[in-house]
């Protein structure tokens, strides 16, 4: 779109995500609850059958210039809609949106949305989680070296760490799980929630609204639906787009040409930048971390939607109306981003048998210190000992390995044998396959049962 | 404390949780776990029984002033913990720690702290679940104006009021339930989360830990365990924080001079202004919606918290040395507010009926338009109809069912007595039993699985 | 736009800052940045004068199709404007964007619009603050309660809280003066902010640049403008958000049908709900408090937008394509809102004398205490004594006039006369008339100024 | 503190910053207040001179147990305070706080408090930006890479990149000084804010409080002063604090043994992990990081303090009592971790001159582009060869000098000595010594103003 001042119509988001929160597809949503409602009447006896169908086709005649049109001269939004209803439905029409309000339509509406929405969210981080669980077999054995703060620690293997966010975006598929059983209810309670205008039938209403939508009611309500619902999902999404932002770090920092041991693949023709020519930036995981800072700072303009007035005051509106579709759209295109970059993804087995070795062995003290312990020095001198020969080396440009057998201490307690043994990266891994294999077993159930 | 600079060391908080984040008691939590792997080394034969227990009595004898020392000349907090065991255990100790990382101890520790935390907020919430039950019957039958956008609405009944907010509080509950599950996990995987120190023991050890502790492992790990679960905590806080902070609205609203429905009851000798010495204030309302905003900002702090480099960094560190204990604090300073608000609540009846007839029955509109659609006028009709006699009778200063009786058209339609029944705003109230029943029994029902 | 997602594309924001934010005036701005580029290599002698004119003209010819056709093949948006601009020049823009990397165009254009959208909020609170002191000036002599905690505290009047508006408006005026001068500076320094491409031309060239935007240059910059000035930008759009939230809730509160003292004005035909016929809502101000939260969230976003690394990454370039424009477009919507709401506001001076006669006199407690304090009495006994008088009042129904008159103590110390001067609301109103003055000469002062 | 649960009040922050905001510093800067105010009222006559002495000499004999005694009782911590300081006045005392109201004192005591507190800042700030203006001086000519993206982009010198920094630091002091003029002002204006209680005096009162303690007043003011200064304080402390984290982060990642060119010092005993002996870790660098996120988090709780009720409520009462004292002294702690983290830094030379010929001159692309294009080739089209090019020297492992001499086209364009010029990294540095120079003077500027 030309005009669009807002990058989600037009440059971020997938067709089916945006489609969703299109004005004519959330037109469409409230007349479909309204249509919900009118089936319920249906069957109470208030409206006839034949009615509900002639409504129900109506909805795919929905002008929303008329509706703009309506809503102008009527200051109210849904009102604008019932009353195009009418319109087009003639006598059918005249039981449209009885004893009911305004959010009776809109959280409802909402969320058949959000069942819709989180399904391709689902979708998509399900993909996600299979690519990276197949990642975690094929890499199972590619040694790296581990980091923490950014410095060598231990050794890896790129299967072990792909296998972490394989636990991790499961935990986080699993939270959608437990929030949408929160979240997913219809609202169908009328003005302050008693359901006055159905007399004694209102119960009775709801049940058929909710057969007809296929979703659970709130046990109570005021005027709206409980703003914790949405609030934990915008967490959830929050929570999500953090850990899809760890993964892009992940990237752009193993792609830094000094380390190279992950690279984001990308088009030929791609223009890394505008006047360095040689440039290739991990541009897609640096969007996705981009993106996810937006999604933070969402949570805490739904947060503050919970403590509203009373049966309900109007100011979760205005906000929600870019909240929602934002969120969801934005994460929308980060999966995607994410499904791409994983599907590009450069490995270079090469720099990191490199990188392993570059602090000649050093990594290896903490082995060194097990087996002294093991071979009976307390664990605290053993520690002060090997880092002791472990800076020892470093000033010396020494191996580890040279350095401890160099060290008469260490090789007296442990014997040369034993500390070539203790030195080697490559069998110093634990339970790295019964780790990535636990791991995947645990996203395999989940995502069997999401 | 004479010279705190943090009001949550004296001003906030309850006896039992301020406990749970001292210094001593972390210290403790941690020697705890380093206790549970020596337990766990022991079970492989690594460790004599004797000597667990040896150190596990050493714990009480932590000096916080030499882990200080230990910290100054380290510059790392848990090896001072760990040396300061090993010189209180002697022989004993020299298996203290081994194959550990620190954040083996400080995350493990952090979930027996949680899990004591947690059982706490709960404990108080489910306090206040019951009071709000036991009122949302006392008050089913009490009517008062429903009110939406600060306007008046429909007309419910208090006890209504309360159920609502006994149902969105038992989400909260539901929620850390979901939570614990995720978040209540040891992480005992060594440096990188290999398990590499312990060799092809790893799994046994972890399982020994989990045993000794109570608490299940992490699927696999980095360094840490996976921050989205902290994250979860500290928005289910921050959510259920925004949640009272409503209710604190509720009452510091129906408090006002004009409304007074609801008023936060004070001791006689408690001063409401330094200067204006008639007033009474809903100062602890007012402290609840206060410290919401403080727990809101947390969820930010601890978002930042997931995109973590590798297999760690700590950043984590530093500022979740403030966010967990403050957020708890905060948190159950907020409970015991709650609850003391909820046992001094004064309730006017008197000015509820008051304030019910204020608009002169304006609020009944919605009833007479819903009787006239069901006499078989069309409903946006009825609609139109129905706001200009109300605004009629604003203007001439009548009542709606006066201004009802003088309209021709409606009298036609619905006959005198009719209007007289659908403009009783005491039987105006819908489902509200069935639906405040409906709320106590979910409420009772997650108590239970509580 | 029927298949918008975003609201701010249609429903929200005013026509001229929406023209700002969209993509063909986003182009058009980068390419204005790019020909006084074009105009510097002239100055320098490397292009001729008639080439910067042809690319000048060729700025209205720029195709958004073409222009994504390019984007969708480099994969680089800026790159793709530059390639489509030289395609429309011919020969004459063979040195289009020569030495300069993207973000010298992206953030000079950013400045560029942001120039032009400061000026429109500034002229909307400019209209806004002068509204808020001709209410000032009118309503100066009409009597409130001043209220504290919602309780009533002491008379004030409404020009007073209109005066305190004023001032707080005003300040945010001043405040996005001070930004403007760390904001509004152009970025023309090449890739990582050395200016190599221009060998020993660079400061020449950027003078130039700056003389025909007339912008400042930063003082130094890496490859990208720093963002403590845009996260400085949003962050006072927040706070003034924040103060508009803070004058909405005030009419949100004093349209209450139990107070009633100020209303936000509306249309005949507008409807309030689409079941409760009679209903009058501030939905404006409802807006206004509700979009304040989106802003709010969006200083998070940008806030984590300063620590980039090196000499950038491009983090920053996703959440910004978002957070700018959307945060001036709600805030130009706010301000809008806002000046409507006053422009339509409604005061009802009945109501106001009611409310202040509600307490029956219990609001000029503290006067009562000043006159014994002044009659010798120690303030702190007088304030428990007034306290005791008050309750009593309270308690008896009595009016305070009433109880002090029958208190023997007080009367001994004033005499009757004196009571019932202390106990006069309409004089007790301090210096009102001089802060008034001072605050509308301190706007007046700062108007001038911007 | 042993059984402290806030880190601030024994591992974060100066001893001097500390003392601002204990309990006991916090009711003495109150009682100057009260001071003040006594002052004023002895200007005007109502009280006498020696009395105020009294008073005054009586602020060193506060009892804060008998102050929290008084509060328990009052519930009122303002009333407590000026009750006790009555108790041990007598006589002397019986005017204080006469007319004034608890947040006349709250927020002037606040004032006071940030007045020193944003000293305390300013200096070490400026300390920081010192050291940072003679290390840009001292590394002028250390040549080393930029990065962007994380990907080499063209060279620097280490200097220029900590002229950055001081130019990024210096705009932090400006915004202080902004700030600061706005923050700066004492509130006293009594209940609601028209001075009632001094009836014509209060003007004079104000002017003699304000002589008394050397800060000006606000223009008018409700009953307290308004939150967008303390919002604007807290926003500028976060915005310095994503700046220092983002030096941190330059370090932290500088610091990789993949590319070392920067390196945090650190003392030969500390510890660098309690199971990995041989790791030094950027522990001062993430520390810093981490304390930003908490700041940044805080600046949504202050922003929601804007929007109060009327002539105020309460509810930034209990946020602020957390969010002042930690903001400042977050930000103390983090001032003092970045002059060490300064002072310890470690260069490597030879590693940056390593790094900068990793990728075999392929940084030096955008400076053959320009000279293609100075050689009469259309700049898109210069960027396509270049790119070609520089991608074939990647793939064919040669330098980008050797693809270059091997180009004919290139070769028949330039002429092999101006490709070799072209190629030279270190004579590829633009205007950087005058940049230096120009954010040099810009600071010298802004320090000598503050």
């Amino acid at each position: 779109m030309e005009n669009s001042v807002c990058v989600l119509d037009w440059r971020y988001g997938s067709k089916e995500m945006r489609e969703l929160f299109q004005r004519a597809t959330i037109l469409k949503r409230m007349a479909t609850v309204e249509v919900a409602l009118l089936y319920a009447l249906s069957k109470i006896g208030l409206v006839r059958e034949e009615d509900v169908l002639v409504v129900q086709k109506n909805i795919d005649k929905i002008n929303i210039s008329r509706v703009e049109e309506l809503e102008k001269k009527l200051g109210h939004d849904v009102m604008a809609l019932t009353v195009h209803l009418a319109e087009l439905s003639g006598e059918s029409g005249k039981f449209i949106h009885f004893g009911a309000t305004s959010y009776d339509i809109v959280d409802t509406a909402n969320v058949l949305i959000f069942r819709d929405a989180i399904n391709i969210i689902k979708k998509k981080l399900k993909n996600i989680i299979i690519i990276l669980m197949e990642y975690a077999e094929k890499y199972q054995e590619l040694v790296m070296v581990g980091r923490t703060h950014g410095q060598h620690a231990l050794p890896i293997t790129l299967g072990f760490k792909f296998a972490n966010y394989v636990y991790e975006f499961t935990r986080s598929l699993e939270r959608l799980n437990d929030t949408s059983k929160r979240l997913l209810k219809i609202k169908m309670a009328g003005a302050v929630g008693t359901m006055a205008g159905w007399k004694d039938k209102g119960l009775e209403i709801e049940k058929y609204v909710s057969e007809y939508l296929g979703l659970p009611p709130h046990e109570i309500s005021t005027q709206i639906a409980p703003r914790d619902g949405y609030t934990e999902l915008v967490s959830d999404l929050a929570i999500l787009a953090s850990q899809l932002d760890r993964f892009a770090l992940e990237i752009r920092e193993l792609m830094r040409p000094e380390i190279l041991e992950l690279a984001e693949g990308s088009a030929e023709s791609r223009v890394g930048s505008s006047t360095m020519p040689h440039k290739e930036n991990p541009v897609t995981a640096e969007k996705i971390s981009g993106l996810a800072k937006v999604l933070r700072g969402f949570v805490i303009s739904e947060l503050e939607n919970i403590p509203l007035w009373h049966e309900r005051d109007l100011t979760n509106s205005s906000s929600e109306r870019i909240i929602l579709s934002h969120s969801f759209l934005i994460m929308d295109e980060m999966l995607e981003s994410m499904e791409a970059l994983l599907r590009n993804l450069r490995v270079y087995p090469e720099n990191m048998r490199k990188n392993l070795e570059l602090t000649k062995g050093l990594i290896m003290a903490e082995s060194l210190m097990i087996n002294l312990t093991l071979a009976n020095v307390p664990r605290h001198i053993a520690h002060e000992l090997v880092m002791k020969v472990s800076r020892e080396a470093e000033r010396e440009g020494k191996s580890l390995l040279e350095a401890a057998l160099d060290n008469e201490e260490i090789v007296k307690i442990l014997g040369k044998e034993k500390i070539i043994e203790a030195l080697n990266p490559y069998s110093y891994l634990g339970e790295y396959k019964k780790l990535i294999s636990r791991a995947l077993s645990y996203a395999k159930n989940v995502i069997e049962q999401t």
